[in-house]
């Protein structure tokens, strides 16, 4: 038995696929954001990061940079303990109150991330509610199908936003079994957004909770960030809501907002929150600060939207392949995993753009794209270098449609 | 269907068997470590702290709390994207490379806890190696029992530390069939210690690959806090090695150290890696001074050594029930979860000392305790006060061998 050797065989097939990543080793520059260093065998290199989820740039935002700092002279680095043991900061209790009060719910649950707050939600209610049924939206984030998985209970997977196929599904299963319906607000990868109130009304119909993933939204939409169901005025209609702290709100963590015996139960039966240890302090103090000046702001949301549709205007004027959304994902079609990533390489090495290519597993093979996320701190200038270089590289190489041509250079 | 009513049922039966977790809510005083604030109704009262896992009091060293304000400085607050997207920072590049030599290894992987680096790593090689069987130690930690039930594959317990046992399980499987066995070197609620250099041996005769959680182990253990796989000298017997940053180190965030393949494969192939935001810069840089100190210095490790020693004798002399073992662990048994959280609440409310009970199910039903966790600050008068308590606890109401006889008060 040749362990090594098995692992070796899984990584020649990404490399013949394609699809081997190589991650950018970047440093970005705190206060010249989206601007960082790129570190290169040959090298630093400057580049622009039009890439980061950091969609609102409060990574940067001096009120949470400041309450990380404070926080670490204060309890120092980090906080010791699971939850349970020792590891509740006053900073943790502080930030569930204040999800909890963003979505209007009467309480909410820290995780390590949003990934490990949807994979230990679902699969514990799955232990909790037996015989739960689970309608799950095909395009739902890997987390959240891993804690369907994990949960293994019985499932059904609905076509993307697709109504009529959810209530077919609904219908199969009689009206007294416990079901839930988990989607997402925003969907990463498309920038498409769901429809919340009509499936809250099929779930209304039909008995069943609801699970909603807003971790692309809150901080972004919404009058104080709550996400598209504050939006769209229907976040009492959802039962429970996840959200990150990572993106939007520029820091690190996930979260449940529910009820209180909802969150009670998770908090009190799901191993992924009970045996690890808790967010850093510093962590919380800044997702906090952030939260908070989210609440009362809406400048960033404001110069948000606008720098979308400004990108969105010149792709489009440009020619270029952007996937038409209503959302601030700024999606450009290659469909090739090889020529995506040497249309990218070649943005990084001869523009100073770092987009990262994605592919497989992240979505379908055969729609491998770029996605550009404009944030309220990239200047008409940088979008003006961006469009000139993708005009460039599609003059010497068509990507559109597929109709990829290699360079000479390749 | 009344769902919270199925939720408020779960709460109730932790409620009736006295398992109900109540989360202290602490500020700890940076600098003045163990004492912190606790956060009550009836306002803030001062307490000194017992149960960290902040083994050496590392969250308060100067260098590691320099080392995070100068990257929240320098790049902010998040990563603002997963490892492959963006979340990539020279911080984790190079604490990857010193994790690697910190171990003698050829690679390693950061997560964002150790708990997720048990369980994608676990459930992923179950996937890379089809036909894998897991030997696994009964006294596993729930995030390696967590990924082997997710990899789904067949799987074996072998009683705690029992090589015989072990081995009479390695013997029913066919030779040539692919093997891991997965154990502790340090198992965090007894204290005991594996025997690593037997169970390699093992592992080399049934051709396995072995894996072992040093959680409870890195920065305290070995000359440059490599864990008790280095301080007995097997670092390089051992295929895989998990790690953390939160508690010895003193921050947060996991690892696995092993060959480059393999650590390749895990990060292409993991959802728990893949699919979620990097650990935050500062936290990354954070971990990276605490190790690069703790690998340079013995300072901590020596002061801890002799305060655990210290603390061990006073409990024995004054006769409480303390479990013997050969690690910094201090467990005093009470075996009952009831009678386990009334001696925490009395300590907590009378005392002002803060020891959280620990019961089902982080410890079998039964073997509730007290679990004191000395750290190179804790003061000899510290350890006085509380043996002092104990003492008048006890007298009061022995709680030895479960003999425990109720308060008046409560
Ligand atoms: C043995 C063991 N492994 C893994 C973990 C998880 O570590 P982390 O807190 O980094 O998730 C813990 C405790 O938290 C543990 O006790
Ligand atoms: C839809 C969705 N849910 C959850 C997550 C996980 O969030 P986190 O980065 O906080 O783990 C992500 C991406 O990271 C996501 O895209």
């Amino acid at each position: 038995m040749d362990y090594e050797d098995r692992f070796r065989r899984h990584l020649e097939s990404l490399h013949s696929e394609g699809r081997y990543r190589v991650f950018a080793d970047l440093k970005r520059r705190c206060g010249a954001y989206p601007t960082a260093d790129h570190f290169t065998e040959e090298g630093t290199r400057d580049v622009t990061v039009w890439c980061s989820n950091d969609y609102l740039g409060m990574s940067q935002h001096p009120k949470v940079r400041a309450a990380m700092h404070e926080a670490i002279d204060e309890v120092g680095a980090g906080s010791g303990g699971t939850r349970n043991i020792s590891g509740t900061t006053h900073y943790h209790v502080e930030l569930e109150a204040e999800l909890a009060d963003l979505h209007g719910k009467e309480a909410a649950l820290l995780f390590t991330s949003a990934y490990i707050a949807n994979d230990a939600t679902l699969s514990t209610l799955t232990r909790l509610i037996p015989g739960l049924v689970i309608f799950s939206d095909a395009k739902n984030h890997a987390s959240m199908i891993e804690g369907i998985r994990h949960g293994g209970g019985p499932k059904h997977i609905f076509r993307n936003n697709d109504l009529g196929h959810l209530e077919d599904l609904l219908k199969t299963v009689p009206l007294d079994t416990p079901k839930i319906i988990a989607f997402e607000s925003v969907y990463s990868m498309d920038g498409n957004i769901s429809p919340i109130g009509a499936i809250c009304d099929l779930a209304e119909k039909y008995n069943a909770l609801t699970y909603l993933d807003e971790v692309h939204a809150v901080g972004l939409y919404g009058p104080r960030g709550g996400g598209i169901a504050e939006r769209d005025d229907v976040m009492d209609r959802v039962d429970i809501i996840n959200g990150t702290l990572a993106k939007g709100f520029g820091v690190m963590g996930g979260y449940i907002a529910a009820s209180r015996a909802c969150c009670d139960a998770i908090r009190s039966y799901a191993p992924g929150f009970i045996f690890t240890t808790s967010l850093a302090p510093a962590i919380a103090a800044g997702a906090l600060a952030s939260i908070r000046h989210l609440k009362g702001s809406d400048l960033e949301r404001a110069r948000h939207r606008e720098r979308v549709r400004t990108l969105k205007g010149l792709m489009t004027n440009a020619g270029l392949p952007v996937m038409d959304n209503p959302s601030h994902i700024v999606p450009v079609m290659v469909g090739d995993p090889v020529h995506c990533k040497a249309v990218t390489d070649t943005l990084l090495t001869h523009y100073g753009i770092y987009v990262q290519p994605i592919n497989y597993p992240t979505v379908p093979r055969g729609t491998e794209r770029m996605r550009f996320t404009p944030s309220p701190v990239h200047t008409d200038a940088q979008m003006s270098y961006l469009i000139n270089a993708l005009e460039e590289l599609w003059a010497a190489c068509p990507v559109a449609n597929g109709q990829y041509v290699r360079l000479a250079a390749e």
